[in-house]
């Protein structure tokens, strides 16, 4: 299951990683509530399928915020209103079952890799109210020597940028997120990803100044990758992907603009290896499922 | 082998890869020069191990430029005045053995981790006359799905940054490499790496200012590595490793000023993962050895 900031959603998979059946449930904040959601859809699982909760072989859970893997404990993760949470005890006292908990992110990029069918290495790019990417090689998360591979999101790309709350200064989160539109296009109030391209296409020019910022930075996000762990495809997922064509648009005319100035950057295809998340993609549930094994 | 701009360096490896012997000598420009080189130090190895050249497994070059490894093909080598050359094939029909040829940052990051006894993930910085980092996995190179993983001095981190031979603006290479001293120094003349520490302890403000710059290039680049592949170790080499203690007490306390100004970072322990290469060591040359056959 993926425990968002609005919905849960949950996936019934197959021995061959197929879904089986799906839910989604609107997600409850604070520590309880996200306890009982969690059990709330392990349950309708069972019955969906016809099954009892036992037949299942295990529970994975993806979840925002800080995860310890180990003892399966959540911290930090502020949309959800939980400060700590030891959601993966809590989970297996109330199911019987093994529970493994993992970052969204991670989880997002193994269910992009295995629904898209990409093998060696990708790179899911999350444009979510952070920014943060996920590696897979050859279909395990590559999570890093310290658990921080690809938190790109932290890396400054102008001296003179805006503060993050990280405390360094203009990272890419504060050019390529929900919160960086929201800072760039105060007029598109708290959920701008909703109305940017409806303001644009009613001319509104600070919008299109805004979203054309936003797209720069996704595109400083593709080749920062390329340039580093150098996967073969971007997946571009997150809750900006609602943006949907015209992100993927302008991406894709922002790289190849950059590989017309510069015949570095033309050799390495940066356009070429993007690909954006089905907007109604489950990858974060299903990804979930395989974290714990992986 | 290590066929660099002023020096070829060679070392014969056991089967252990233990070195058995080396030797030195100075590198001539241009394409018949450098097989000629190439093939007198394979030579020398075998009189100075006792041993005849075809006793030897196999020869590893590791050289700058861009290196097609299935051909053997060295083109662009323009510190060794070479602009395409078969070298591989050459060596191999003088010398009757296997040849492999590499990247010499990738053969420097094989080389040091193998030296140093690094295991897991490690990343090489090269801080040469432009600047590169290899990247080696469990003692295998990572080259990324494009051969461009660690290419991180293409990485543009200032808008307002020095125009770069790459075609963009305010890459890395444009403030930690060779080229970046020269072009913030020019006080110090073509090989500013050898002059700047001199001049700093002589009171000169601008050597002041532009080591600093380097310093905090460089710790950058420990920064981006850190939140992108997440290597265990950042190993500094290249050229510029003659700036010795001051670089490496430069970049650990520029380190440490970012993690006191960033919970964030200090989290991450960059200040801890930066290692030195010895300025005497035949990373590059042991490197090459392994390169062909990882
Ligand atoms: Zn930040
Ligand atoms: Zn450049």
């Amino acid at each position: 299951m993926d425990i968002g900031g609005t919905k849960t959603e949950a996936v019934a998979l197959d021995a061959e990683g197929r879904i089986e059946s799906s839910v989604t449930v609107p997600t409850v904040r604070g520590a309880d509530a996200v306890v009982a959601t969690s059990e709330t859809v392990v349950a309708a699982l069972a019955e969906r399928t016809g099954r009892r909760i036992g037949e299942f072989v295990s529970v994975g859970v993806g979840i925002p915020g800080q995860v310890d893997r180990e003892g399966g404990l959540v911290s930090h993760a502020v949309n959800l209103g939980v400060t700590s949470l030891a959601l993966g005890p809590a989970l297996a006292e109330r199911t019987g079952l093994p529970v493994s908990i993992d970052n969204d992110v991670t989880a997002a990029a193994l269910g992009a890799a295995h629904l898209m069918g990409l093998t060696g290495t990708m790179a899911y790019l999350n444009l979510g109210t952070g920014l943060a990417a996920g590696i897979v090689v050859d279909g395990r998360p590559w999570r890093g020597a310290r658990g921080v591979a690809g938190e790109i999101g932290h890396l400054p790309v102008d001296p003179l940028g805006r503060p993050c709350p990280c405390g360094q200064r203009g990272c890419l989160e504060t050019v390529a997120s929900g919160s960086a539109l929201r800072s760039s296009w105060p007029a598109g109030g708290d959920h701008p990803g909703r109305r940017i391209l409806a303001a644009i296409a009613e001319g509104d020019d600070e919008a299109r100044a805004a979203f054309e910022h936003l797209v720069a930075g996704a595109a400083a996000c593709v080749r920062l990758l390329a340039l580093s762990v150098d996967p073969e495809t971007v997946v571009v997922g997150g809750g900006l992907r609602l943006l949907g064509a015209p992100l993927e648009d302008g991406l894709r005319s922002k790289l190849d603009g950059w590989a017309a100035g510069s015949p570095f950057l033309a050799a390495l295809g940066l356009s070429e290896r993007v690909r954006m998340l089905a907007a109604d993609s489950p990858a974060a549930a299903v990804g979930a499922a395989f974290a714990g094994e992986r």
